[in-house]
């Protein structure tokens, strides 16, 4: 009954199975591994786990986007006659397969890597994890929504324009896109290959930063095979951590709230402590645009068309994907020339305004379009979605995407955008993200009470004063330091007198992991219909405690004990 | 009775004073503000906040080590006829106050912060906030019990062998100890002038990141009063974080329990996913001990010699202090010159095995002395406190401390010393340190159950699977997915199957911030008698439910539904 029991690779490997079958998203796969093949190579990571070797991902599993070497699965990069069989892993997954995480399969794509909707695959298309009539996002899109169902524990997209990003924050998760050159881009079919990345997905920013560490570290010495590796960060100045947003009006039309969770990941960022200052966000928006609107395009074509030309018709190819290749045969390399000093100055001019910034916070995306829309019009809807994501690779930036909140019941994302070589410090910025939560006390911890401090060493601020829906009951406790137990009726309710406290996610892990018997967290309803974790107390504590509800708040109580104030009536 | 109500300054400050009150340890002060004066700073806070101002530490109150400049409050350094009005803020405190938090009052320290116990003051012995016959460590001994209370948001310390470090260790903090140069020491009385560092406190790494940037901030331009900054960073090979340890062995002597505690950090390290690798520790312990028995001590009597001959035999001196600098004397400047010698060979065998590591880990002190230990022997108790610490500063080296478990109910901490200027690293590093907690799970959240993907995706892993006291009933609750309930109750109460899973307590906190109607964490005492967080449920939701505590478990429940296994007998 007792006995300790760990994580193995495959249970791992089996749990993961189980929710694939329960979760029903066929569409996320290219190619599923049969389970026994996967549990044949996980029980291999035991096997070297029991002989003593450090493996890091023991116990973990992954799936990678189609366009990505899995030696033993075909890569298709989302066109079945394109598939070939690939020799072996490409470096990025061997890395972590080499520290024992086990893949589960190669996701779908859209095709070539050519989108960021997630629906241009003659695999059919990816839903959002959160509402099936709106796109997942891409081009990584199963390798997105593999994680976002709690299938993988992490998984690998790729970036060109913001393929490893959009769908992180359509899904509601982490999206590390690196610096290039920490991760070779060999084993990777080639989208724009001279701005191509390797991406990380994961639940959070700690995960995605491990796996991303991992991968980059077979990177001692940049990649031989990978010719386009830059060097050198910059150092920093002391200070509190600086992001740069832009000025009011330049982010242009966004979905309906869409605007305002931005403005709330600002706040945040200042009330975690960051130095916000507005740039003017023109250059990093003209670099977008000679994204798609110039030569840049050319370079699919260099990619893969040739092999587009000799399947045209085909109905392997994604009619969207071969207009956008076919159409680039014909950009004369004089543009090209043109377009680089472009961005060559552009580059300059944006880093001009970043000036000491750490990074830029930008909304991932503008919206997040339904699958109708996206059919209705392809190209000009996926256009749309790229505004914000679209310069990074060509300034040659790292970046991460990481949830921000909802809106409207879906995940709202921000990226932070930093120079070269900077990822560390991105992320850091990220973590200042981690969502605030909301605690409601109705006892020792209310303001002025002997455990508040407990609350304010954990980072907490008091955001209102307010009471509980009128379906509750307070009881005086014998406890020590005295406290009141808050009790849920099903009748006789009345409303308590209640303090909201703001506080980060861990303050709060951290006052229930410490929590006293008989007290507990649970929901709160409260006056005006909104429900937050609260005190509460289990109910073998109440049994001889005195009903004190008649007061209507525990400070009442305390009140008329020291001073004889009268209770309210109930 | 739904008013808004935002945490003022001078409501902070209240809270402050009533806490302080509480507490009762007046020995943590040498001068408390009057209360008046501080809520008067505070008023003019809230009205700079109100006109708009941006003050990212309004709201917040600190303490200041009674040998950092406070204007209005004499600087005493711990020795009352010493004492001195500052004309104005050492830059360290005006930055802060700049920022709009409010100053407490100085604290006690080893006198001139000569010192690692917190008992060589004529203001009193500073006492463990945990165990009043245990020192508090020092020399700002004062200003870490100030935040371990809970009395204030954050505290000024210094450093010159471990004084930023040895306190937090002993009372469950952090203590950031930065790269010399980043703070300026104007306006500090001086220990060892060319090695001092002007130290934060707080309850966490955020917590204390965030005033340390907010510090830094003004050194765009190194302070031009501190003629000793250093300057350059190194860059960084991509990768896992790469901690160094000692080899076996090199950590010598320490109190019970703490080699295994140490053991634990660097286990939480790894599982964490940083790299560890084992190196020399000698030129560590080498320069260490230069720090008190060489010729470096002689700076001691530079800074305050002269007044101590002044007042020898004076009731102000701390004896032990008084003996130490004044034998600083006769040091000759021949010595001096060696000693600088071997340090600077020490340095370059200390980097050399660093090697390519981000930080070096080391516990924070080898054990936590009583008082009685120290009274016993003054000098010898305090060089052992020292040996991990004392030779970061020569080394010009920076440093992170922060809790790391506890051993026999007191505090356990260690250390991360880094290259200069990777104080940002070392911090990310601390944060892997941040504790895990366990969870306690009994139904829809078991392996194998429909949302025990959610526990994976929050990074947790299966530490044992077992049972609760005899205490427990379990129901089937109408829920979607289905759940049980767990209740404690007075009798009649029988075992139940649950597994504990570990997970970082951030994810604790995100799901207990977004449990559903009617479930509570709370703690649940489990058959071995320990006692864990774990899933309950409200009362309310078990009065229609059906009782299955015949089954032990709810996957035993589920089978029989499923299988027709036959329940055991209650």
């Amino acid at each position: 009954m007792t006995a300790q029991q760990q994580t193995t690779a495959v249970a791992r490997v089996r749990a993961a199975y189980a929710r694939i079958a329960e979760t029903d998203r066929p569409e996320i796969w290219i190619t599923l591994r049969p389970q026994d093949q996967a549990e044949a190579e996980a029980r291999q990571v035991d096997a070297r786990a029991a002989a003593g070797q450090p493996l890091p991902l023991a116990g973990t599993v992954f799936a990678v986007k189609g366009n990505i070497d899995v030696a033993g699965l075909p890569t298709t990069a989302g066109c079945p006659s394109y598939a070939y069989e690939p020799k072996a892993d490409a470096p990025a997954v061997a890395r972590l397969r080499a520290a024992g995480a086990v893949v589960l399969g190669s996701t779908n794509l859209d095709q070539f890597a050519t989108g960021l909707v997630g629906t241009r695959s003659p695999y059919g298309a990816v839903r959002s994890v959160y509402d099936r009539d709106r796109v997942s996002g891409g081009s990584s899109s199963g390798s997105a929504v593999a994680v976002a169902l709690g299938v993988a524990d992490f998984a690998l997209g790729t970036d060109t324009a913001g393929s490893g990003r959009i769908p992180a924050a359509f899904n509601g998760i982490v999206g590390i896109k690196p610096t290039r050159g920490l991760i070779p881009t060999t084993g990777v079919v080639p989208a724009c290959a001279s701005v191509d990345c390797v991406t990380v997905f994961a639940p959070t920013v700690p995960q995605a930063e491990r796996v991303f560490g991992i991968m980059a570290a077979g990177s001692r010495h940049p990649d031989p095979a990978d010719g386009r590796v830059q060097a050198g960060a910059r150092a920093r100045r002391p200070g509190p951590w600086r992001v740069a947003v832009p000025t009011t009006g330049q982010l242009g039309e966004m979905d309906p709230g869409w605007a305002e969770a931005f403005e709330a990941a600002v706040d945040r960022l200042t009330r975690a402590g960051a130095d916000l200052r507005t740039i003017d966000l023109t250059p990093f928006s003209q670099a977008a645009e000679l994204l798609y609107e110039g030569a840049f395009v050319a370079e699919r074509y260099t990619a893969v068309g040739a092999f587009i030309e000799e399947h045209a018709g085909s109905a392997d190819l994604d009619p969207t994907v071969a207009r956008i290749i076919t159409a680039a045969r014909d950009i004369p390399a004089h543009r090209l020339f043109a377009d680089q000093d472009r961005l060559a100055a552009l580059r300059a001019h944006a880093m001009a305004q970043l000036a000491d910034a750490d990074a830029l916070l930008l909304p991932t995306a503008p919206g997040h379009p339904a699958l109708a829309e996206v059919a209705a019009d392809p190209i000009g809807a996926n256009t749309r979605l790229g505004r914000f994501t679209n310069s990074t690779n060509l300034l040659g930036m790292c970046a991460i995407a990481v949830p921000a909140g909802h809106v409207g019941g879906l995940p709202f994302g921000v990226m932070l955008i930093a120079p070269a070589f900077t990822d560390d410090r991105a992320a850091s910025i990220a973590r200042l993200l981690t969502p605030t939560v909301q605690l409601a006390v109705a006892g020792a911890h209310l303001s002025g009470q002997p455990l508040n401090y407990q609350l304010r060493a954990l980072g907490a601020r008091l955001t209102a004063t307010t009471a509980t829906a009128p379906a509750y009951r307070l009881y005086a406790l014998d406890t020590a330091p005295r406290k009141p137990g808050l009790v849920r009726v099903p009748e006789d309710g009345a409303p308590i007198e209640v303090e909201v406290w703001e506080l980060p996610v861990e303050g709060l892990g951290a006052l229930v992991a410490s929590l006293p018997a008989p007290m507990a967290i649970g929901g709160i309803d409260l006056a005006d219909g909104s429900r937050l974790p609260g005190f509460l107390c289990e109910p073998v504590a109440v049994n001889a405690a005195v009903d004190i509800t008649s007061y209507r708040g525990w400070r009442a109580y305390l009140q008329d004990g020291r001073g004889g104030a009268q209770p309210m009536t109930d």
